[in-house]
């Protein structure tokens, strides 16, 4: 009988012999192979190669010996199978030339198998998957519905998210289609995932802490909550994340969620005081690894002096990696909590 | 003996007649009137004539039968005062061109006196004075040190604060060096203002949430706190504001303010148990006004509710006007407020 990987275990809140630790957004710019590997492709294409996507989901774990490879997509990769054009603007983000903004523009969105528009990510976990040692775990990747829809009604990233907001106040009908259509592209797009080796998957909504309590139980939480059931019924745990959200943890735990992700904003042993009965994961500020190695220990130790030997504690930022970030913190970072608490 | 204005009596949490009414950035682009009065000249234009800030300051005053005028100004106002160049672009915000980056830029950061530099806003603040009803209040309006340093050193709007907390982190004098300097800029502005008439202060710290707690305390705190005794000292309350706080609010209320500002992500009653000592202000969703009329009302109500009649509540928004509502909603809300609890 082989064992179940480390955070699949830690997210089972099983006794575990080192607290596990990957990093959100570990593939990627901060990585100069990374860099070069994506010159001339964009980031669509090299997600639609098995292989290219592969060999950069497995960079990190082979330079920084993680626990996990975070497989490489972008949080609008399954809109692709929507019908929906997107395009991703250097130092901009997502941008969505013909914007949902009414019930007329439901009508754009089709839905189609993840087998085919996602079959490039779906190779890739399969490949992911046989080269990882057993004891690593194969972390799918699902955008959260709040952040999605953000992008696809704003058409570009918000800080205010006014158009949203609009809508979901003065068209809920809208709203809600929109959502609803979501959920029905995610759910077999988390399921794919699974079925082609995924060990965990991670919803990520990052935006969603703009909401007011009130606000995400009603607009967003039902959907999050049939997105994370949809993983349930495949039998992997999941991940459930999003910044701004110390308002928000115990709604988000109550849709879903065997780990739930804290941002740095919240001192980790607050938010695990919020979901006692979950795991979690998090929650270094992301910008202590442009910081000197004494601070940024210091961080680390804070961490997990704050998760205080606890099952369930998943080492993690609070947000993804920074591109500037120099790889050799990284590194040395993840050394760092693997050999913590190991005397 | 003259009564103290409404908002003073409720900051300083005496048991009052009614719930005091004003909502943040009220003076602005939400008005038609202040959009002609606009035509032609720039934002610190209008600040520099004692006659215009006054009248922009008292517009919704007027119209919407609030309990406070707060005073037309910038956060970067006093910045004019420092010698750094700043501009207020359309669409973007404030963006200074030449940004501080090292130990020797702090040498092209003077201080003047506020009465020179600032003579059109303290100059509007006596006429607001003498316009308003006693029971009226004028609040004053500064800053907060995090989130005026972040402008000066990121050049620009920003999310991540990237360039701001690589410089807590590894140039730790030269951040300490700029919020000393800003600190020394900020008290003397915020007490011509009490000088000139104010009755109350707010610390717009707006976007002082981004940062974890720790360092909240360790780069931020002492000099809000030197900001908010300089408040006390001249003999008014304060009200001490920032947003995504909801981890922040002991340590904010510890740093110093009579009241305490909520934004909109953290249910009223549960941001008071935090600071319970303190009066707080807030925190209706802003976006909320772009509502139907229902679910505006329902939410003021909501937020009402939560306040429990309890003495020391201001109700504002959990931020500030958003420019394209509609005037006759915030004239609705404020009827609203001021008829609740009365039967």
């Amino acid at each position: 009988m082989t064992v179940a990987p480390l955070l699949v275990r830690t997210a089972r809140r099983e006794q575990t012999e080192r607290t596990p630790v990957w990093f959100m957004r570990q593939a990627g710019r901060s990585l100069p192979e990374y860099r070069e590997l994506r010159v001339g492709r964009t980031l669509f294409e090299t997600c639609e190669s098995p292989e290219l996507c592969a060999e950069v989901t497995l960079q990190p774990v082979r330079r920084h010996d993680v626990d996990a490879a975070v497989m490489f997509a972008d949080i609008m990769s399954p809109v692709l199978g929507m019908g929906i054009p997107v395009k991703l603007v250097e130092n901009v983000g997502p941008v969505v030339d013909e914007p949902i903004r009414t019930a007329a523009d439901l009508a754009r969105i089709t839905q189609s198998d993840p087998t085919e528009y996602a079959a490039g990510i779906l190779g890739a976990i399969r490949i992911v998957r046989r080269e990882l040692r057993p004891d690593q775990a194969v972390v799918g990747f699902c955008g959260g519905p709040f952040t999605v829809a953000g992008y696809l009604i704003e058409g570009k990233p918000s800080r205010d998210f006014l158009l949203v907001k609009r809508m979901m106040y003065s068209d809920p009908a809208t709203w809600h289609g929109l959502m609803a259509r979501l959920t029905d592209c995610f759910v077999p797009y988390v399921q794919a995932q699974v079925a082609a080796g995924a060990d965990i998957i991670q919803l990520f909504d990052s935006w969603v802490g703009n909401l007011s309590v009130n606000d995400y139980e009603e607009f967003v939480a039902p959907y999050s909550a049939r997105i994370l059931a949809g993983v349930k019924e495949v039998g992997v745990p999941s991940i459930h994340f999003g910044t701004g959200t110390a308002t928000l943890l115990r709604s988000m735990a109550a849709a879903g969620g065997d780990v739930i992700g804290l941002d740095w904003r919240i001192p980790l042993d607050r938010g695990w005081a919020e979901v006692p009965d979950r795991a979690v994961q998090g929650n270094l500020d992301s910008t202590l690894l442009l910081a000197p190695w004494e601070r940024l220990e210091a961080g680390a130790r804070d961490v997990l002096e704050r998760a205080h030997g606890k099952p369930g504690h998943i080492f993690n930022l609070g947000h993804g990696i920074l591109p500037p970030t120099d790889p050799d913190q990284i590194t040395r970072l993840a050394a760092f909590v693997r050999e913590y608490g190991q005397s």
